[in-house]
This record gives C-alpha cells, sequence and structure tokens, in this order.
C-alpha cells in the first residue's frame, strides 16, 4: 500500500487508561513513528482538549461526560475526513466511550493501556497521586472515582510488563495487519 | 487542477452575519455544490457547534468569545489536514474573528453576509427579532447585543441585492479564482 493510500484513511485510536498508566508516553512515540511513515495525525490530549473545548468544566461524571462527548465529536469530525486521531485522555466511563464507538463505528480502536493504581501510584508522574490521597484533587480516578477497565478492547498494551517502545509496536502491528496504515 | 489536487485543500470559509442575513442558506447552496464536485467538507454551524461542544455557555460577549474560539479550534484541525470548513455562526465580535484569523492563517476567508438589521427583521424566518423586540431574547445581536462589521473581508455578499444562488456563485468563484477549488 502506498504512503497515499495510508493517509487516506482515518482512524481513532482511543487511548482509555489511569493517569499515569502511560498514555502520553506511547502517543508521543507513536505521533513520531506516523509522522516519519508520512501519515497525518492530530492528538487530542485530555489537557489540550480541557484548555480549548472544555474550559470550566470539573470532573463530577456529568462534566467528565461532557469532556468525553467533546473529544468524540471532534475525533469523528477528522477520522471521517481521513484524518488519524489518537484521543489520549483518562475517559474512565464504559458508556461514554461505547457511545464514541457508535459514533465512529468501524473506525475506533479502543488502547487500554493498562496499569494498576499501584503501579501509576509509585510511579506517580505528576505527583498527583499524592495530592488525591492527601485530599488535595477530589474525584481522582482510581483513588476517590472510579475506572471502569473496557470489557472488549481492540488492544491492551501491559505498561507494567513492557517498555513504552514495545506497546507503541504493538500498537502499530496492530494498525499494519488489519490495514489502517501501510506496513513499514 | 484535478479534484483529487482540489480535495487536499483545507481551507476556512467563516461566515460573519447577522441573525437572518442569509448565511445557513447560503451555506446549504454551497454545500450541494462542493460535495457534487467531489470536494471533502465540514460545516460548523452555530446551533451544532453549541449542541457539541458549548452547551451551558450563554451569549454574554465572554461565552460568546469562548464559543467561537472552539468553533475556530476545530476549523483549524480541520482545514490544516485538508478538510475544507464552513463556519456559519454570526460571530459578531471582530477580535476574536481576527484570533481565529491568525489561527489559520492563509486559510481563514472571511464571508461577510451582508443585510441590514431592518431587512433580517424584516425577514425574521426564526421568529428570534420578535422575541428580541418584546424582551424574551436578552443579547440578541443587532438588537440589544452589537454587531461589529468586518473591515477586510475577503468577500461580502450581498444579501438585499443579491439572490441567496447569486452569493453562492459568487463565493465559489472566489474559491475558484484562488485556487481553493478546481474550476467547473
Amino acid at each position: 500500500m502506498s504512503q497515499a493510500a495510508a493517509q487516506d484513511k482515518g482512524f481513532c485510536l482511543w487511548f482509555t487508561g489511569l493517569s499515569g498508566a502511560g498514555k502520553t508516553t506511547i502517543t508521543n512515540l507513536l505521533v513520531k513513528e506516523l509522522l516519519k511513515r508520512g501519515s497525518k495525525l492530530e492528538v487530542l490530549d485530555g489537557d489540550v482538549v480541557r484548555e480549548n473545548l472544555s474550559k470550566g468544566l470539573g470532573f463530577s461524571k456529568e462534566d467528565r461526560d461532557t469532556n468525553i462527548r467533546r473529544i468524540a465529536f471532534v475525533a469523528n469530525l477528522l477520522s471521517r475526513n481521513g484524518v488519524p486521531v489518537i484521543t489520549a485522555a483518562i475517559s474512565p466511563y464504559r458508556d461514554i466511550r461505547d457511545e464514541a464507538r457508535q459514533m465512529m463505528d468501524g473506525r475506533f480502536i479502543e488502547v487500554y493501556v493498562k496499569a494498576s493504581v499501584e503501579e501509576c501510584e509509585r510511579r506517580d508522574v505528576k505527583g498527583l497521586y499524592k495530592k488525591a490521597r492527601a485530599g488535595e484533587i477530589k474525584e481522582f480516578t482510581g483513588i476517590s472515582d472510579p475506572y471502569e477497565e473496557p470489557l472488549n478492547p481492540e488492544i491492551t498494551v501491559e505498561t507494567e510488563k513492557q517498555t513504552p517502545e514495545e506497546s507503541a509496536q504493538q500498537i502499530l502491528k496492530y494498525l499494519e495487519d488489519h490495514g489502517w496504515i501501510a506496513k513499514n
């Protein structure tokens, strides 16, 4: 398959997982590799979206749902026009992820970035778990707010057993095997 | 220029004008014609965006600005990936339109859909002017809220002097003449 053909295929890699599970790290590796291969690509990172589309929203179930619906709305606009998208928000609720899946029927690839709360808390890259334990952050996913694991994700990357590079390779292989991107 | 080449050019037709000036009518005509020519296209209509990206926002200057910034954010994501976009919100404030212009540097085409308040009120397609005069709608652009005309729009369509078809043709001709779409 030529690069041109690959460029025309829109899909949505929908990452879901706890804070600190590795969503951003793996995303950054994927971005590098996909751009190198000449693919179009947009990343809808949780923080970017909260800044540009959802300022003022909090972290109640309702506000989280609204935020995720907005990400899905934009991811759908892009992917249905042939632009691959990676979304990298925690997206803790199964029902809203399933809504996004239905909206992007056939283009939605759920990637469960899996790591235990214990491991994410041990890493605590941004120091958020510490704040959550101290009660400084309310409604923190995994500590004081629920995280609902995907039941049938297209891809699960086990970041306690794999390096970020291995997880990124696993995802690239999935995209190649399913014809979303050209084989390298 | 081939259709394929035309399809790869992302631009943003940024409509601005009073309620009832003809933004939606002209947009619908353009959509029909551009899709017929094989172009990709997305429309970010004021109502659609308020439903999907800006629910809960009101019509204060601050909330209007936030709404328009979100439209610009999404229009930018699409147009920079080669997807033509039409935005059809009133977008009454010059400073925020200019922000959108800067964001989409070189891809931003401001279309002033021009009709006087008197004419729009006479048409009153949605019955909104009547409600605004009765005080049932506060902060109604042109009646109780400002509308700032564009100073240097790329295109001005005078909908009191033209039919919607003529306005749509004028815009298509601009897109052709400036190489955004293939000549028919």
